[in-house]
């Protein structure tokens, strides 16, 4: 669902409102981290009342996950290259190296406060994670109706796994954090390969 | 290099000593995390003086990353069953589940740490990390030596990533924890037809 539908289904922000919204809230979680981000910051920063932020969001945790699914700049529910391989690789190019350093940042504090907070932990997962998978789900039943991808193939439920954990692991393993060489590497020789693409 | 190894050239403790003051250091970690953690405490819980431990590990993080790895479990050096595919879940069944979970918790909140303090990063690097991949890609050497693994696998290089990073994103793409289960059947759906292993 974009931005605009959710807009028109859940509240009476305009969209523009409602994408500057998220993009202050952002920009707080990046000043300041969750744990001390506060709705009154919020609602000073974005000029609004507090009674709306609650209204419209529920709470912290689910204006925030709200907030960042917004904010990516690349959905996998907007890449159709005709390939899976090509997909994959389309996502890489869509992110701007330098965002990609500032997120891998955020995340990894956002990370570390959900695992310490169980609200916070189920709306990233709700509201964030949840619909991006379905979105990565759609691009890999293409490439089963294309006949690239046995729909059998055991490997088929690990694709975020293998995107998501190579990212991870790089600054674990390698000291540093991934960047586009390392991700289209890692594509053509574990992704490709384990799919058995055809 | 076997903890007694490491004993005997570094410290005038014996390895049971040892032993004894790595598991401290790993207990306290469990109760307080890394930054609450005081060279003052681990002498007080071991009975050591302060400048013993400075003089045998140089600093808090250099004597936390060596605790850790004297603490594991398993270690890749161990583990030898004749097939690369063998020694992957050998890898798994030596861990016990319980434990595991433990040390999930205790890895999360070191590698925020880690995140925010450069020294902890390089020796968590240094003296936990990098001997362990070094065994790592040892097991894997056996694997190209018996003719498993064709030595320009290009997978061959991403052999930890793919370890580790299932591990990592479980909790991020399903919102739980890996479990044997789990890791066992990502390495037979992932890990070996990557490497195409014969």
């Amino acid at each position: 669902m974009t931005a605009e539908a959710t807009a028109t289904r859940r509240t009476r922000l305009t969209p523009e409102r409602e994408r500057e919204l998220y993009a202050a809230v952002v920009e707080l979680l990046r000043e300041v981290g969750y744990e001390a981000l506060t709705m009154d910051a919020v609602a000073t920063r974005t000029r609004s009342s507090k009674a709306t932020l609650y209204r419209q969001w529920k709470g912290k945790p689910e204006l925030v996950a709200t907030a960042l699914r917004h904010s990516k700049p690349v959905s996998a529910a907007d890449i159709d290259t005709g390939s899976l391989s090509g997909d994959l690789h389309e996502i890489i190019r869509c992110h701007d190296e330098a965002e990609t350093k500032r997120d891998q940042e955020l995340m990894r504090g956002l990370a570390h406060a959900a695992f310490q907070n169980e609200d916070l932990f189920r709306a990233l997962r709700e509201l964030l994670i949840e619909p991006e998978l379905e979105n990565f789900r759609a691009m890999v039943q293409r490439a089963v109706d294309r006949g690239e991808l046995a729909a059998d193939n055991p490997a088929r439920e690990f694709v975020p796994h293998l995107l998501f954990g190579g990212a991870l692991a790089r600054p674990i393993i390698e000291g540093v954090d991934p960047d586009p060489d390392f991700s289209h590497r890692y594509i053509d020789a574990v992704v490709v390969p384990a799919l058995r693409l055809s």
